[in-house]
């Protein structure tokens, strides 16, 4: 995964010292060492470290050897004090983040509406955008600020897209909501301000396909990612921070979890279901109406709820209509 | 439930005398006593009992003591007659209610479109609606007559809102419609001119977050309610007259259908679908995928479909597992 | 089904040889003849045949005594030239029909945008669609090239209605999209250039009411059909070719996928999937949460998945809770 600039889609407020920081968290601080008290310009994961940001590790150990200046790590491990000498320990790292989050970054929620627009052929489309001359727009749309749109693709009408970056040939169809806020939150503390701010993007490769009324939420942090050459039906929803890898066929209705990791050449029948944070291989094939409960390895291919080896799902019905169970 | 003034939504055409509704009635009629011919403004359901007004019954009797001025009961139950003076008793309730409420409302079909709309930042806002000031619009939506709107609440871009209340600090994400007629019709006659006039409204709490491409069907006399801090996923559908309590988590693509309710502080899975007209108790956890076809009593976690549970549904498919059914 | 003028909705670029076409193709035609060199101006189906047409035939074969003028098969099974004097066989349909639509055809994706629209009461209108006076037009929609809708017809908020024919008394609710791209291709060739191009329409008969947040993708060639008085609920999936008999009734969130073919008087539940090319009787019910996966004979009422009798599935239900499954 290659680095974006956020601030293209999330302008940060400020810049922030450490100390600032940590003076809005108050008691929810155990522990804190602020070698050099750098100004904070971003916010880096695991998979995409970026210079003088923030990095959230919650209860992962982490002794990566890392390569950026300046990473102040903010955690509930208190064994993170091992491997990091910026760091702040906190009790609850859901709420940590949505403060932080909420003081350094607009983020689409609090911005979109306030930004300029131009009402292009019909659809009001940021004058932060960038879309190439050869690809077209219907009517109705809504395109936010940093959205980059390659050549020669398709949006159709009545489409959101916020938060992306889409490649070339990529076609967009009619209803569908790009780039929209993931379904993440301390479960334990709900209502629409404890939603945790999202400040990741989705980035659509080339020659993919998207159908008709799709919903893709934005990574929180890094990416949502759809791999070229994917083809995806009508009324897919695709979860925060999933990736699905190059020439994947998914059927309609099917739903995937956040942080789902699909490899190459999968293909997903209709009205499948997927748990958040699991591994499906290359060239598996999943049955439609499945359930797919964990890992599934490479050039498996899956059937039921929980999703099974294929052959033993039907071996099972085959039992039933013998046996009527 | 408060009352709402249903004149906001859904203007009652002119008043009219109870003889001359039952005038349109003609063979319909098996039995009619009235009373006192008053002039009828409102319709009535059982929780929400309003003066002058019809109370249609269908076959439950009503023995209620009710406080309200000038109720007549429309009903296919001969022995409501012990219970109300001013009644008119007919052999078929659904046609009867489309031929009363036609005659008497304009629902949102029917008027909507011939409203007066100012196009605020790309959004068309009806002249009749109450929006907050601290409240934002994104683009390409629409909101019709009588919506009102709190304080603090964010409604995203291409959204639909219809015969609906929002409360504060409420987020309504891209694609959704909210207030959107609810499928009732007399099975056994089907066509568009058959669907019953729904004439309730949408009211959704403070502090709910609502997904992108969801539906929010308004209720059929009262209300389709979300209870305060929800937090619905992107394509959940909920159906009319539902009503979901206080801190609710409903995840993807799950269907709710009409006139179930739905207690506090419950957990919905994925993918999840209810019958109608079931009661969920509070606390209770609703796996991935379940298929809900009855009461489910409060502190219960279920799975499955029919959903049982969840340590059943386990016990169920380790044994198939070992068994091979 | 009856003709429909394709040109009303996708122009034919010019007219075209069979020699010209053929050059087109190279090294996938196995073998060619001529008879006589027409102008190609439409393509048949063998359902639909019109002059001077391509019937494209894939693997079947075709001895049907046609009796329109000047057709030119393209097929890929040679024993079809015992039947066809003007034939070319060759080595892949799905890349031929690709290569020949899309030099024949402006498709949606390719036109749509350059069209010419009114914003008539807020939605886009295109100048070459024909609306009856009668009918009403929510805001935000989009009405492309060719559409024709019927008297008294409403067309509710932020719907794309392209590719389609409506009829009188029809009610399309909010945010949904029909004449929608279908999602045919060839499954080993994937990326959004490889799509087919779909040609067809959608037809919606008198009388349907249609829910919030549905697809309907029109016919790949002819037509995907909703019959009379069809009552079809929130976020249906309809797939292309589909035909829906009169009186159907669809509960939400039910998928159904490309060439199904249901009868008059279906009653479908909700969350109900569907295989592809299969054939459901007149008369029958499917229970909710049900994978049809083979042809239903009329008047049978089925559930589970895949479905089976709903006798039997109800007994399979009463064992598992005897014998623990």
């Amino acid at each position: 995964m290659k680095l974006f600039k956020r601030s293209n889609f999330f302008p940060i407020k400020k810049k922030y010292k450490i100390s600032y920081i940590n003076s809005l968290l108050k008691d929810r601080i155990i522990y804190q060492n602020i070698e050099n008290n750098f100004d904070l310009t971003d916010i880096s994961s695991l998979k995409l470290l970026r210079d003088n940001s923030i990095l959230f590790l919650g209860d992962e150990l982490n002794d990566k050897n890392i390569k950026k200046n300046n990473i102040h790590v903010v955690t509930t491990n208190t064994n993170n004090k091992k491997y990091y000498k910026s760091i702040t320990i906190v009790d609850n790292l859901s709420d940590t983040y949505n403060k932080i989050l909420n003081e350094m970054y607009f983020h689409d929620d609090q911005l979109g509406f306030k930004d300029e627009f131009n009402l292009i052929n019909g659809s009001y489309v940021s004058i932060y955008s960038k879309i190439s001359g050869s690809s077209e727009i219907g009517k109705n749309c809504f395109i936010a600020r940093g959205v980059e749109i390659g050549n020669n693709s398709i949006i159709k009408n009545n489409v959101v897209i916020k938060n992306s970056i889409i490649g070339d040939n990529v076609v967009v169809s009619d209803n569908s909501s790009i780039g929209t806020t993931g379904f993440g939150f301390d479960f334990k503390i709900r209502g629409s301000q404890y939603i945790n701010p999202q400040i990741g993007i989705v980035f659509i490769d080339d020659n993919v396909h998207l159908g008709a009324c799709c919903t893709i939420d934005r990574g929180k942090i890094d990416y949502t990612y759809i791999g070229k050459n994917s083809m995806i039906d009508n009324m897919v929803h695709i979860g925060h921070n999933t990736t699905i890898g190059n020439n994947a066929c998914i059927a309609a209705q099917t739903g995937i979890s956040g942080s789902v990791t699909i490899g190459n050449n999968v293909t997903i029948g209709g009205k499948v279901g997927f748990a958040g944070h699991i591994k499906i291989g290359d060239n598996v094939v999943i049955a439609a109406r499945s359930g797919v409960t964990k890992d599934i390895k490479e050039n498996s291919t899956v059937a039921g709820f929980p999703a099974i080896d294929i052959k033993e799902w039907k071996k099972n019905l085959i039992r039933q209509k013998r046996y009527g169970y």
